[in-house]
């Protein structure tokens, strides 16, 4: 039976008292970028701003996603609601979800006060961020205190999404590869905080010592003027470290309520509205273009395709 | 002492020639983006195409690098002149280099029949493709037989770019981890040819079987139409397997000069042109748009992303 369509404008209220269907049908317009979502989270984007948003990053085998569990489970002991969004590294071809199926398997799905949701980062104009922070508001208004943002960390979109976040953490772990490594080299100066997963292992205090002395040195540093980011050893095999961990938290969030917690938000405002105009701006120059013509006078080297794109984009002119 | 300025368009004939300063000063530019350099390139443009352009790719730890090192020189062996463009996801904050040292410690570099660069990912304004494919153009033109594009085979950006070659090859590994195992479900699906590296390894044989029943059930597949993509084994412990690739290679260029041949250069094409005229609007919007102004009424509420977006799209119309 197919459900009723209900216009975006119309699952406001629902979402905002916190009903899971409207929430999620939102979610799912603004993932797609459909445009009939985009009036909606406007109005809700006037209403929001008090959830803490989280942005959690770190390379592959880092145990990020363990971690997240454990802290997940930390913040619900403390009475909070809490939203996780994992952005999807998915196949960009068969759409296929990569950490979906972790998510499916998560004891936390059924949490009355946890909402789980992977995103996937296929074929989004002008890539994923805007979606991911129209995605945050949607849950914002729906009352989640704190919402995680979960991304792999590697491409350049991901590492975006995390610093357009309130509090950015970055996941190191012992016994990386040399390639991961020097990945990992390139995200950690994006970090509010620096976590040192898996500090079970016997290896682990060099990783937190080799942070520790690049902060030292001054290399890196985070996003926020005036903050020296703590380096957090957990451990999730035995519960460590996340008490810890939502101090640090809490001590950054009082932070953002001075005056770096003005400029961090300006910050992510601007970068938001140049991704959605970017979007805009891209949506408009496919719908309104003729590639077929052009790309095949390219294609058989009648024209280059800087000529061929300047041509394009010679249509578009700027009104005075 | 500074060196002379001279413009892009007198460095087309020495770079044809094969002088690496000259080839070495135009592919800055094009990496650059600099728009100084796009009427060159679009010369470039209508003199190549001869070529053989292989975009290999493989997650971190896959033995992707140690692979090319190995293949570099089976090519060399057979008299052709080689050049490697490795994307290299550096850091977007520092913009320090990652594939850079392994670079420069090659001992390939010496060689009068090899050109290696790498390229950052890092702000490239509408992805690193466009730029990628104009170095491709410039390295075309210097006489390079074979251009091998390398890329971490994470993000979307680097699978477009070796989407963007005439030959995708995908490099897998026994023993990674289950992250990085899923991330690579992703890019399996663009392969013309698969490698399985690190034969050398027990393990190594479920990995190839494991890829050999992936196509037997139809699970991705080639982007060229008509090919059944091999799966090689290789080790560069023991120098095998490079033969039966550099078979591969020419199996595959010949199917090129067919029909699908034709189809494939016209995808690349026109993915180009996009690629072209996303970047030049993009430039345009960024340059003839007030985003401080809006910026800070998004910030302070008074709007949202998306009116304010909009109003600064709506500046943009298209001549009727």
């Amino acid at each position: 039976m197919a459900r009723p369509y209900i216009p975006s404008l119309d699952l406001i209220d629902p979402a905002s008292k916190g009903e899971t269907w409207a929430i999620a049908r939102l979610i799912s317009r603004a993932e797609a970028g459909v445009p009939e979502v985009r009036e909606a989270i406007g109005q809700i984007y006037k209403r929001v701003g008090r959830a803490h948003v989280v942005g959690i990053t770190g390379v592959p085998g880092s145990g990020k996603s363990t971690m997240v569990n454990r802290l997940v489970r930390r913040l619900l002991d403390d009475g909070l609601r809490v939203a996780v969004v994992a952005i999807d590294p998915s196949s960009p071809y068969s759409g296929g979800s990569i950490l979906g199926d972790r998510i499916r398997m998560s004891d936390l799905v059924m949490h009355p006060n946890v909402f789980i949701r992977s995103m996937a980062t296929r074929g989004a104009v002008g890539g994923m961020a805007h979606a991911a922070l129209d995605v945050v508001d949607i849950l914002d208004l729906a009352g989640f205190d704190k919402i995680i943002i979960e991304t792999v960390g590697v491409g350049q979109d991901e590492v975006e999404i995390a610093k357009a976040s309130h509090t950015t953490v970055v996941v190191s772990a012992p016994g990386l590869g040399d390639e991961i490594q020097a990945i990992k080299a390139g995200i950690l100066e994006i970090a509010d905080i620096h976590v040192v997963s898996k500090c079970d292992r016997s290896d682990a205090n060099r990783t937190l010592t080799d942070i520790k002395m690049m902060l030292r040195d001054g290399v890196g540093g985070a996003l926020t003027r005036g903050w020296a980011p703590p380096v957090i050893g957990t451990s999730s095999l035995d519960n460590e470290g996340f008490e810890e961990l939502v101090a640090a938290f809490e001590q950054h969030l009082a932070k953002l309520d001075g005056a770096p917690g003005i400029e961090r938000r300006e910050q992510i405002s601007i970068f938001r509205l140049r991704k959605a105009a970017e979007a805009l701006m891209l949506e408009k120059l496919r719908t309104e273009s003729d590639f077929e013509t052009y790309g095949q006078r390219v294609a058989a080297r009648q024209t280059d395709p800087y000529s061929a794109a300047s041509a394009i984009v010679k249509h578009f002119s700027t009104e005075t």
